[in-house]
Parts: structure tokens; sequence; C-alpha cells
């Protein structure tokens, strides 16, 4: 439908995926919002993944890789935009997929997990029985899995709320965010934030995994002993003011 | 729903207003994306109207004072938001209000002018059979009411896209727009651009528009020869990047 010689192209064709979600049942109409706040954000990122996003990424893979038990927070964005990537990274670093949604409906979770298991997932949790809740916050997504989330000692949380963010920091689990806001709640409390857009976050961090598969426990702990959170949302908010008020896009 | 005590109170209870237009119809799934890019920008401004934005309101109230033919440019989301002021605006600088879609459908047309009639709009433009194209642009949004936008002498187009911005002032009209984005090709085609939010100028518009009626000619022309609009933007770029790179919302 859009041409590809359009100079918005890439950004009107996710766009299109996202609607496609939605009608799909798979993204709530506040999803859309949430969309449109990430895309002013990537925006003044310059749409692409920066030194400083690859390099929380390379962490984030070897956080990933030294869990014992690993789980990937799925909603309707992400699965919209990009479950093929999604459950390639799970398969990569090991990780379970558990759907886990602000708006929450069965039907939606159902949705999801579906189009998860298109794309060869062999186990998607979050739609069935095993509901715990996690302590600490009132967040509709406090309602996890039992054998996942709530038992995991790391959680990918790409599109997260700052609220629940938060808590499971509190619960003593490693936090690892993708979020296009540096200043947010959620890329505060995490313990390692990729300031990028989930499109190119995803394909990359399931690269890395694949790659970094063959370092021993040491050079993992080495990657991620060298970063350091704070420094790299600074440096982010630092490139986002630079090209906006530098007139980049002017 | 929300508690006044929330910290994100306002932005959510606007976004709540356009869910509710979505659901009556008014609003398109594009257009609640379009909205969460607004959401961004305006959390980088501050989520307030600064003195560069008010000045840019006071220099749109004397341009639509001193107009022979204004025309309001009107779509689902500012018919959700601000349906009440818009159409006080009108009568306060004797503006015209014409619908305008860029996701255009004959449906959504009349109930956005259904929600302006009942807010005491007494001629709404843009759902009858009058229809022209204003020339110099493949924008959906060129579909326009001969009466209305094609014969205005002054256009305020609120929530714009570039091309039609482009083409509306290649087309010899003076054009104000309002844009969070002070980069976006819309604000740059605008002879004024108001880098604010739409729920914090519409009833500022129209307040200034009933206090400047008292104005007489000299003076209105005094205040939009002041004006300057791209030292206006570079002024909005700048707040903007300050705020981020400061790390005020950190």
């Amino acid at each position: 439908m859009i041409p590809p010689t359009h100079p918005r192209y890439e950004s009107l064709r996710i766009r299109e995926m996202l609607a496609g979600g939605f009608e799909a049942g798979a993204v709530a109409a506040e999803g859309l919002m949430a969309h449109g706040r990430g895309e002013a954000f990537d925006y003044m990122l310059g749409e692409e993944s920066t030194i400083t996003a690859q390099r929380a990424a390379h962490a984030a893979a070897a956080a990933l890789l030294l869990s014992a038990k690993p789980v990937i927070s799925v909603n309707g964005n992400l699965a919209a935009l990009c479950a093929a990537d999604t459950v390639q990274l799970a398969e990569a670093a090991g990780c379970g997929l558990e759907v886990n949604l602000f708006y929450d409906d069965i039907r939606r979770r159902r949705v999801i997990a579906g189009m998860l298991r298109r794309k060869g997932a062999a186990e998607v949790l979050g739609t069935e029985e095993d509901r715990a809740t996690l302590p600490g916050t009132d967040s509709p997504r406090r309602l996890v899995s039992a054998r996942g989330i709530l038992a995991a000692d790391t959680v990918l949380v790409p599109l997260e709320d700052g609220d629940r963010a938060e808590a499971l920091a509190a619960a003593g689990k490693r936090v690892i965010a993708i979020d296009l806001n540096p200043a947010s709640r959620t890329a505060r409390a995490a313990h390692i934030t990729i300031v990028d857009n989930v499109v190119r976050v995803m394909p990359r961090l399931a690269q890395y995994c694949s790659q970094m598969t063959q370092y021993d426990e040491g050079s993992l702990r080495a990657v991620l002993g060298a970063f350091r959170n704070d420094t790299n949302l600074a440096e982010s908010s630092r490139t986002m003011a630079r090209n906006f008020g530098g007139g980049r896009h002017a």
C-alpha cells in the first residue's frame, strides 16, 4: 500500500503492522497511542541504533546468557511488531516467553500466544491457570505466571510500565528494559536499559545471543560488569537533545 | 476512573477522551498513534504553554482577526479533545468551521460535524456536496469545501500533515498551525506555528480573540508584524532539547 520510495516508508510500514495487530485483537487502543509516543522518541533518536544502544544490547545479551531462568514479557505491541524475532531470541538465549498485558483481557492473551506459536514458540506462558501476583505494585501487569516471571531471575521487559519495572527490581530480579524514553521510570528502574526501537533491538539481541553462546562465563561477566546504566541513559538523553536542538531534522 | 491524584492524571484523562472519540467513530486508529506522538513531544515541552507558544498564539489571534475569511480545519482528534473550545474560537474570531480528514470517511465527517453542532456551531462545512480540490498536493486532505478552505484567506490547521500545509501556503493562504513538533514540515511551512498542545491552545486563542476585538487594525498589524516564525520555532526546539538533555524529567 505504501510505496517504498515514501520518505517515511519504514515508519508508515511499522504503523500499518500495529494497525493490523489492532484489527487482529492483539493490540489495545491504548497500545496505538503508546506506539505513537515511541515513534516520537525514535524520531528524536534519529531512528537508528546508536552505539550507546548497541553497548546496552551487548550487556543485555550477556545478562540473558548468564541467567538461570530468564523470561521475556510479551505484550500486544511487541507481538504485532516482532513476534518472529522474539521467538528467535527466546531460543538463542534459552528464555521463557510469557504474555503479560497492561490492558488485560484473556482473549488478547490467547491471540498473542497464538502469534508466538505460529512463529515457532514451543511454550507460551501467561494464558494458563498458574497465575500468581507480583508483590509491591497495583499495576494490572502484576498478574504473572508462577512458573514464568514470578520464578525468573532475569526479566526482559520490552514496552513496560514504570510501576511494574520498579516492582520487578524490588523483587530481586534483574530487569532488562527496552524503552525509547531514557527519562522514564522504567528506564531508570531497570538494571540494563536499551534506548532503542524494539523492531531494531529484538533481531540484534537474538544475533548477539547466538554469537555469545561461544563466550565463557568469565567473558560474559566482563561484558556485564563493564556496563553502567546511568551513564548509558545520560548518553542517550544527550544524543536526543543534540539531534533535536541542533535542528538535525529541520 | 482515573484518580485525580495520579501523577499522570491530566495526560491519562486526555488519553481517555481520545479513546472515547475513537469509540464514538470520530477518531481514526491512526489518530490514536498521532496522539501518542504529540504526547511525547508535549512531555519534552514540559506539558505547559511556554512564553514562546503564548507569543505565537498572540500573533495567531491577530492574524485571525485581520482576516476577511478565516477557516478552522477540524479533524477527529481536535473534535474529541476540544470541540467546545473550537466552536468558541470560531465565534470569537468569526471563523468558518470545516471538517477535513486525512483518513477520509463520510461517516466520520458526520460524527465530527455533529460533535461541533452539539457545542453550538451554527454551520459546519465539509459534509456537503460542494467539494473542491486544493491544488499542489496528493494528500487525502486536498478535498476541501469550495465555500470553506478553498475560499479562505487564512486557515487554522491544528494537527495537520506537512504535505497539505505546504500546499495551503503555496495556494497563497496564510497558514496558522498548531504542532508540538517544531521540526515538522507543517511547523516549517506555516506562517505562524504554535508549538503547544491543542488542549491548551484552543481556549487560549478563543480568549485572546475575545479580548483583541477591541484592538484597532493598526495594533493588530503591529502584533502580527513583530512575529517571526523561524525564531519562534528555534526557541521551541531549544526549550525541548534543554528540558530533555538537562534531565528535567529525570
